[in-house]
């Protein structure tokens, strides 16, 4: 018997676990998960250690596939293969990740992107995101943790990296019941690591920035947002809220915006920005100031200063489903906010990362804002993550990303 | 007083209408339309003829603005402007243009775009698509239609065509109780027309062709679906179904595919598409075949034909509401079809353009057909129409394309 650690039990003493009557419908049906209250609570399935691999069948028996088990979180099961016998050992992992290489290498063309996009890539709850030799991943999921020695030899195995970091410190492995922690794997993080996105460089801070430290799903939209900028000639201003570390400011300033005002409450990632707008020679026509951005509208507002082009990226403002009335207002206040700062004739990009805020909900927020602010819009374009950032077809709720291009008259 | 021909009364003598007492909700808060179920009809309301420009105002007298009148179709009044008193004249109409050709300049960079795309760009029910010198003209409404010598006027002035084409035999058009025609406004269409789209160049037959001759909307779509070909080295292989004048099939071959199938029912658009092959030095690359899409799907399947990319670009399968059901089994069919033929971590692209499909229903269709299939699927990209098509913001459910970019395993 292989130790607890791993957690994958030889096939032999695997497991096996029934659904109630008639709970079978949806994964029968490709659905990935199995939620608590669909599984038959007796027995093993009350004492099995999170994360163990066990065999699921339908009330008459019928198998379902191999699935992560975890009798604590609501998603109790998720799938890993619709083999029953499928082995859960360095060989799959291998597989998995080779996969996933090879969509990255044929959509992206620089080692920058998100390899792993958790169930859309077959590995459960799990995200890795590529820095070049760097590899940040977040587990979320007790029985990737288990396998954790498996999965990553196998990165060493298929990509080679000289530094792993492990950011094993999201909300969501307490639900899995499995402790939180932030450790270097392999390898050591010295300092920000440069990385390139659409002809710019950045700097990325593994160590201490938010989630992996890049957010690599607003890539093409970034350059998307600054497109108008080329046609514009000289003198195009830009406001980009929620600068974080410089995406969009740099691509804008690289577009050929004259002066960009980034605005963001993190002097780190403000600090980090300013680096990358060297990086890129940009530094003169990008200005940093630490701020609020609904603070910093008003006051815009108020001293008459108008921009060519204003990008809204907020954090996500519902980070559960009880914020979202309180999510859905400030919403439309931030697109009435920043609508009321674009000269006549300009642009601005609303974005939403709140899993909770559907798209057409989102939309709707966004278009009252623009109502409140008198402004008249069309809407170019609707865009969702690079596609790096894959979703499983049976998890379209997935798609978190949400950003909206608009002119405004 | 004006003739009835081009519709406007003079301020002084123009009509003003009343809404039901609140029916005015939904026009308040920016909704471009009001039906014919919210007007009260008495007086001028019932004998106005078709396309008058009309004030409308609130049961309690509160003014909502300019609108196109028409008593006979549903949307019975598209709003102008929130000015009641907006003159419809020369100078609006160059306005609206300049407008929707700033934006065109910005976004796509050469003279090949959708120039007005109806309410979106302010130009109720009215497409126009311009290619190079040559414009393309769709008018859908009586309003527009009683203002024709005035928007052809304004055409000259900002974009100053050599060649005008009215395309105006929508079957929209009975609905508004205007006449159905087809003809040259302006100078003389002599042969197919050169365009050029994402580096590439295509024959456009604006006189025989469907719609205004080609589609814009899927510009950027069919250089994203070949983009993983790239990666793919020497001797990738892909199916073009419903190739229409070869959009995707030559953009394919452009990327690097070995031998492009490419499949249509109308000889006369594959010997267009053919020449556009020649066009770009890729025709020894392309095989054009007539054919039914489901048809030869079937028989690839059956003799093993297998592709590293899949593309299926139907035409509308839900012409109207109640061809939804029917519509909804195509597509899952032609999802599960089309997977059938793609090689192991092969790429499949679907589209609909059924305006009466949701993006939800579509995505849902061809999840079921990918997994009829038994083919596991991620998918990496949801897009819609390029953005000279852009959507008015209170009317979301007029983006009618969809496009589902998958990886399969």
């Amino acid at each position: 018997m292989t130790s607890p650690k791993t957690g994958d039990l030889s096939l032999a003493e695997r497991p096996t676990l029934r659904l109630k009557p008639k709970a079978d419908k949806r994964v029968r049906g490709g659905h990935p998960w199995i939620f608590s209250n669909e599984i038959v609570m007796e027995g093993e399935a009350r004492s099995l250690p999170p994360g163990t691999v066990a065999r699921f069948e339908t009330a008459s028996g019928e198998p379902l596939g191999a699935f992560l088990y975890n009798r604590h979180p609501l998603i109790a099961a998720r799938r890993l293969s619709r083999d029953p016998n499928l082995l859960l050992d360095g060989g799959w992992f291998r597989q998995v990740l080779r996969r996933a290489l090879a969509i990255r290498e044929g959509l992206v063309g620089v080692p920058f992107y998100r390899l792993v996009h958790a169930e859309a890539d077959g590995l459960p709850g799990t995200v890795i995101d590529r820095f070049g030799d760097h590899l940040v991943l977040q587990v979320n999921v007790a029985g990737i943790e288990a396998h954790l020695d498996l999965l990553l030899e196998a990165l060493d195995e298929v990509v080679s990296p000289t530094v792993i970091l492990l950011r094993n410190d999201s909300a969501a492995r307490q639900l899995e019941g499995i402790e939180s922690y932030s450790r270097t794997a392999k390898g050591r993080l010295e300092g920000p690591v440069e990385i390139e996105e659409r002809g710019a460089r950045f700097l990325a801070d593994l160590g201490e920035g938010q989630k992996t430290g890049w957010f690599y799903d607003q890539r093409d939209n970034r350059v998307f947002a600054s497109a108008p900028l080329k046609a514009m000639g000289e003198g195009a201003r830009v406001l980009d809220l929620y600068a974080f570390a410089g995406g969009f400011a740099v691509q804008a300033a690289r577009a050929g915006a004259a002066e960009v005002l980034a605005i963001d409450r993190s002097a780190s990632a403000l600090r980090l920005a300013e680096r990358s707008a060297q990086l890129n020679g940009v530094e003169g026509r990008i200005e940093f100031k630490k701020s609020d951005a609904f603070a910093s509208l008003e006051f815009l507002e108020r001293n008459g200063r108008r921009f060519d082009l204003v990008v809204a990226d907020p954090p996500a403002f519902a980070k559960s489903r009880k914020d979202l009335p309180q999510a859905l207002r400030a919403y439309r206040k931030l697109a009435r906010l920043a609508a009321g700062v674009v000269v006549p004739g300009g642009y601005l990009t609303l974005c939403s990362c709140s899993h909770h805020v559907d798209p057409p909900a989102f939309a709707e927020q966004c278009r009252r804002g623009l109502f409140d602010a008198g402004r008249e819009a069309r809407l170019l374009k609707t865009a969702g993550a690079a596609p790096d950032h894959p979703v499983h077809p049976a998890l379209p709720e997935s798609a978190y990303l949400k950003a909206l291009f608009y002119a405004l008259d």
